[in-house]
């Protein structure tokens, strides 16, 4: 019978899928609000609690780390494996979204922020040398160890580089259900910013600018933020 | 001179020890608020921050989980190592705190809730049997494995057993400051609620809850959550 | 012409039904949303505002209390007779839900937990042994009697015991519209938790587990929190 | 094909329109929400999120401060041109709502408040003189020139009016997407409250007050808050 | 030794008593702060939290209620009998205030607004004539009787009318520590506002407003908000 | 006597000054906390309130914006002229800063985020070229004119070019007592993040980097954020 409601409800959504509604991490009002996967209830960006006689515990379980993605594979070579919502349904409404981080050597995490949230990092493999600016342009940054543990405060921008030998690894944990996520370079040079706001900005030439744009622009494409 | 200043502010510390201000985890107005350990602005519950030019980056380094506690010096075969804001004063105003859970063979974090706060568990090694109640009375529970996480909606009662082979470990992240912890069985058998109460409340016979109050009273004297 | 837009909503609402949102305690956007019983936005825990002409001052109007439940049916010896949005539909937004409890000589309502709400009792006749237990196992218990208030903080755990001649009431007041309701022994003995968590958590014998739970699981599937 | 889904999503909403659902300011969980003007979700109060890809630079523009409203044309010779989500649903979500108030001379915004936000004034044109009351019962008043800034506290009654020669005009700027407006004597004398509390009220005899009520009603029958 | 502490502490507060820090009701990061009322942190509106040690059973009783205030020598006929911080220590950080109300026949709660509160009335005795004005200038009132209950919303103009058989009460709870307290006819009349502010808003010829100037500022000056 | 106060408060707060308070925007308890610029309860980032009785009229208005600073001074060719509490201290617990923006011919205000912020901006003069980029990398940008008005939304990248004749200047109000300013020029080449991380972000050769540094890091060094 779920499956007749959800069948239901799947027709409405296709109806319904141009409207979205806006929510938030707020005290929650019920013990938990499983995101509902097959019957969302509007369109890409917001759930409904799924029926609470369907709920079980693997809705609080989450494998996906067992399986990481492959850092090599990245440009910059390093790469996130998400654990939010769309993957782990019962994180709705917790506020928490995570990943696990993987570097080949060298490899970045480029300069971010995450407008909504304060991130925790364990490092689980490996050296990092990470940090983050705040807004009275001072870095805080050194190489973290395996076992430790490094936070970077809502809102600044912050980065992690593999500077160890062979591959590294952490997991990260951001307390937001959806943190926000800006990637510095693709924002500014990939996004289509008029050239002299550009220039300006960053004191470089025309044709640096120009570079830059036709190398970032496609990759912004693909690389979208949540 | 930062050290004249703690040895005035000290001073007036111990003048002002008996008062104490309650604070919460909100929206940051600065950047960060490092905790100062040296010159707490009150008594033991409420820090001021650092001065901004004594900030460096170990404020935001937490090594403590390289050196865990031992869970075999525990009666219930598992113990926590925190990395609160007393032993990582970056962590102050970010909304977050953490341990690092360590179990013997059937080890048990007993029953327990935070009132402010979610849990996030990612399992470091082995296995663990744990799980949540909701205000239904429902039991949502299951082994977990090395690589899985699970998570805790706040407030609810739950728990986590070693049921694997060996010792097992976790890293429990949740996101408040100062998430409160009241164990179960502490509450009810080890503060002094009248008898009365304890027998109705377990349908216990008198003589099961006086052994009761004996065993836990003196364990609740120790253990004091936070 | 409301009556057929409810014929409608209503015939959506039942394809709908699997879907639930959540909703929490929060600064109104508006004077009020009165919860519209007949037209429930999705199913049985959330509530979309009645239409604003349809509004009168009935919906600010509860006179349930006048009416209360029979402590004499309650297994314990005390019941609360609940007003909350399902009964008082003008609550809804206003961050607040009530209770009268009453209590045949000796009655318990069991020690709980409200983990997203403080509570204010008014002693409206008798006397009842009351407290509460903190996070670092101390009680704080009394005899209240009629005309006295107290205060439960949020999240911990208490209790009422009626110690007076014959029968007590109370009124409760909760600063949440959902504050959550987890009863410890009910969740406990009678959610299904594996034996030997309870054994070690108790420190009790396998046959007394078994005793308890055989007489809470079937009290714990009538009783549902809220 | 956003017609299309247009068509199908209003079709709904006429079945759904007796629903309304409550929201909040809210620390948005998404970059922003642009109102679907042409899609709401439910009825009169609440907002669908446009779909992410239809969301254009001209949803956060704002012109219709460019042609103002004339205050020659209010009885109280005095008028505010809002900007709302209504008029501007690039503002959903983002915690703002705005108006420019002109006067024409000795022209009066009279006494009220706003429940749910605090108001900054800039003043473009003229001289006013203007003020709040705060629960002390104390009046914190003067004349304001162009270019100076006032701010009216959360909640407080305050009022602006034109002391200058000629017209004048001001930008009131209010931080919640729905601060709420209630107008003192509109409220009082325009509600239908019983004439014995209005007597009381302000120590008026029964045939002044009869002689407002007959005033006031008309005028806050037409005028409505948000 | 604690006296000794609130000796030093008091020294202190002399010096400090002119400053004052603002505090809102927030999700408390602590089981409870219970308002030191001999040790206050800084001068008349805020607490610092007692030394856990001496927070007793006796902080968390409040019994004013049982000798209220006599309604026959207030001028309106009505009289608030408030139970907040200052008389009840263990209130602070709990989200609530409260007051019985006690009129004689014909007695008002002159209408007023709680900014930052909703309230919760609950009829002890009588019958009392109640309601509210929404910003679409709608009012919603009727006749409560012992034993029901009423719900006004926040921040939105309310009052009482005794219309019953002699004396009345009632049970007021609202939901913040400290909800602000507005009455319309001091802060109109009593506060001081320009004549020609008074005259426009209300329809009021020069010589009714002195009068009611004369008759209601030296109330205004006895009566607080808070 | 304030005086007196004052100079006993001030000896104490020398003593503290290494302290440091966070606080937050929040929801006020009081109808407003006046910021004592005289007696600052701790060091350079939090207020005391000033003492009831001395607060005027006068500290709820500014008049700094008669006298904007000059853009001409800026290398940027634009400047802010601040509107916070330092300099209105009425402002302080009501949630807003703001500033005007003068801007000389194809003037900049440079790429740049207010974490804890949203932004509403008026043309009061001239033709601007202004735009935000959101998460997924899309920009949304346009002229806008006098008499126009933008949004912001929170924490998201956005800037401001002067692009019409002759100068330019506008009004920005933003949602928060402390927004936060981060300038990405500044944060990325003036706070002295390893070269080889600024490399990869941005694709550049080693000597385009170190020219950046060496520009920046000396205004890095004098423009702080807030």
């Amino acid at each position: 019978m779920a499956a007749l409601f959800c069948f239901a409800a799947l027709f409405l959504m296709t109806s319904l899928s141009p409207l979205q509604v806006s929510c938030s991490d707020r005290d929650p009002l019920h013990d938990f609000c499983v995101a509902d996967l097959y019957c969302p209830l509007l369109n890409n960006n917001d759930y409904s609690c799924k029926p609470y006689p369907n709920v079980t515990i693997d809705d609080f379980v989450f494998s996906g780390l067992l399986t990481p993605l492959d850092p090599s594979q990245s440009t910059s070579g390093a790469i996130a494996t998400p654990g939010d919502v769309n993957t782990f349904p019962g994180l709705h409404t917790q506020g928490f979204s995570f990943a696990q981080l993987d570097f080949v050597e060298r490899g970045l995490i480029s300069p971010h922020t995450h407008p909504r949230a304060s991130e925790f990092v364990y490092i689980l493999h490996g050296d990092l040398y990470a940090g983050f600016v705040d807004a009275g342009n001072r870095v805080f940054a050194r190489v973290y160890h395996a076992g430790e543990v490094m936070i970077f405060p809502r809102g600044l921008i912050h980065w992690q580089l593999n500077v160890g030998r062979g591959r590294a690894s952490a997991l990260a944990v951001l307390n937001s259900e959806k943190p926000g996520f800006q990637i510095i370079s693709l924002s500014m040079f990939g996004s289509g910013i008029a050239d002299e706001v550009l220039e300006k900005t960053f004191r470089l030439e025309a044709e640096t600018v120009d570079r830059l744009v036709k190398f970032f622009t496609p990759i912004a494409q693909v690389v979208k933020g949540n």
